[in-house]
């Protein structure tokens, strides 16, 4: 059986991450969802909100789980057994930060491969950054992330 | 049992694809090299030469197997029952080029992933085209190609 | 009145193209689409089915005009009395070209100015030659181009 | 009447700034500079001192008036009736984050359209910030500001 | 007698900086390592601690000496009547910005030169940043920093 | 005594080429000037006209001298005994092709370095072809070549 590890901080998941998470999902038997919560960042969303929202969107997708973990990313793929992770590409900026992460992480283990999707060209601007961003004016278009985030992105902010 | 495709000329095949495709080889149950025959370019070898240097550079692993195809990509994939298309991204400009054609990809048929995976970056700079240009005068350095496949393009340029 | 042109091959007129000229329209008096005539490579559409082929496209917008030229695109926007050409932007790689091509026409006549709008995300794959690429294998998915714009692919390709 | 809106921090205003607003007043009936003043920076000049720097490099220029705007972008282009955003394209990292947010700004309201030109290449290195940074070591080299903005860059790292 | 300055912040010095400076010190008379220390980041190593770890990377190199410096860089470069100014190049975005320095250090003093060596590619995902960030776990690599460093960086973070 | 290779068609020199050069012949005690002979493109001028055109271009620095030369880039270095390659970079698309080649270039000899100059960005869009291009409409601005090159082109364009 093979596993893969779709790591991010995911506050909020966004309609892009759904996506490469499916697609992930068609590629390996079983997915981890890898809520990472040692960012610097302070989150908008607490790491059992940002996995509540997460297990929302793949209702129905039968072989994702989804986790937090804190430290090493290579450590947590090693310990769930993962030949892979997979991570969403949007841009030329992505990819070059993306790439050398690749290195690294293969140059500490060389077994564990960094699989890279192309991200929907038509959700290629969307981020979880930009969606808090309108959000917080009340502008945030459909289809960005899915109507449960929409809906827990705006009671976020009218308590505000 | 899933199914993975690595496409290219392979005129010849080079260090940085034989890591591709083995590090593909851990990730799917079988990899099938797709050796495009319908290019414009005249090749240097001939499909059957470029054939028999791709299997020797991959003796030893298993589950791979190298045919020629000609025609879209995409007839060939679903053809072999793939559930993924794997390309090697060594520079910024491949990153564009080839998520163009993973985005038209996915278009065609969005049951089919393109997969891509970081060339080794010690032969980031090493392509068919460029190695074929240095042999020519007998510059070629170690390691960027396969020891049989220096041989191979010692001869070709010896006979002309 | 301020007047634009928006050129191109147009070999063929494609979504993404239509999107450019109707936003094109919003911005200026009268929109002229210039079908550029002396590109070296041989087209698959001759000139007076590409106008045709636009015409066709843009039915219902008012302000905008089809012809075709041949010569220095500065030229061609002194003689309609252009302020500005407008051109698309898809990727990285069409803008370094552009911004190259911007900065020669500016100093060539800095009173006409290049403007750029980015391409519907959902359409940043889409070109013309990709498009016939595909089409020669009867594999064009649908809303790439106008649905007329198919026909005359499918047709010609019938032809061949 | 066509209005285009060049929205900015303008902390302050470089040569770059007023060769795009000029350019940008060729094309439209009215431009209007918004000065954004709800950046989480701390600004060197007041909003009072940043629209008067403005205000003086443009001088001469008719259809050209100066505002300072809290909030989001498309409610201020809406609210002055705007057809176009205008922003200056540097460097390719300048057009993929442009890029991005024209696609989310598309999304917001398709009506209004965010147009790009390309910096005069002689300025494209200049910013604000590398500006301000060169400035306190009293090093700022002549022509990348007007000559008054010199004088109160100067004045400004005087008082520290 | 031709002298070339390598400014960094070397917090530490890793393995791709140690083969920019030995290269550098085959193209000039003299190398002057120059630490800056006016970075706004808390570094980890303390300047001494820095200069002491680039002294001895350097071993055996004649021709080069380490210095630490506050202030422009211009005026460091003026001060070692250096010709030169040497940065490494490790990818797009690094051009991007180096670029961009190194026109508004040829506008602030056109006699002297910025030269860019282009990273050795298998470091080019190496940085002093990405290389604490893994220390922190303890899953470095060898070989991405000298030997010494790699100690330095366990007693460190053992430390904290 | 350090000597510098500064390769290229040069068909013809540009104010660009001769900005590097000059700067080239800062840095190293002798520069040559490489003209290739080897493209497979047809050139405008002959090969004694490029060295003539060069040799005008640079009237007055004293330690360049121009050459013609056919073969391996790296063979040339060896025999003119050269530390160092320079090449000038005007854009990322330029920095990806010249860093693979430097990357190749390494492998081949690493005692010879490839160094890049920032071209001068007032130049930066200014190439050879696109000089051609423009000049066969004769719409050559000012300042992008040398004024006896600008003669030549026009020369060269009557007899057409």
């Amino acid at each position: 059986m093979k596993t893969a590890l779709v790591p991010g901080s995911f506050d909020p998941i966004t309609a892009g991450h759904v996506d490469i998470i499916k697609r992930a999902a068609t590629l390996f038997d079983h997915v981890v969802v890898a809520v990472l919560t040692n960012s610097k960042k302070q989150p908008l969303f607490s790491t059992v909100e940002r996995k509540e929202l997460i297990r929302t969107s793949l209702e129905g997708v039968e072989n994702v789980s989804v986790e937090a973990f804190d430290g090493l990313l290579m450590d947590i793929a090693k310990q769930k057994d993962a030949v892979a992770i997979v991570k969403g590409l949007r841009s030329v900026t992505d990819f070059e930060y993306e790439a050398a992460m690749s290195s690294m992480n293969q140059a500490i283990d060389p077994s564990i491969q960094t699989v890279f999707l192309q991200t929907d060209p038509a959700l290629s601007f969307v981020s979880s950054s930009i969606v808090k961003e309108v959000a917080k004016y009340e502008a945030l278009p459909e289809n960005l992330v899915p109507p449960h985030v929409a809906d827990a992105l705006r009671a976020k902010f009218a308590d505000k």
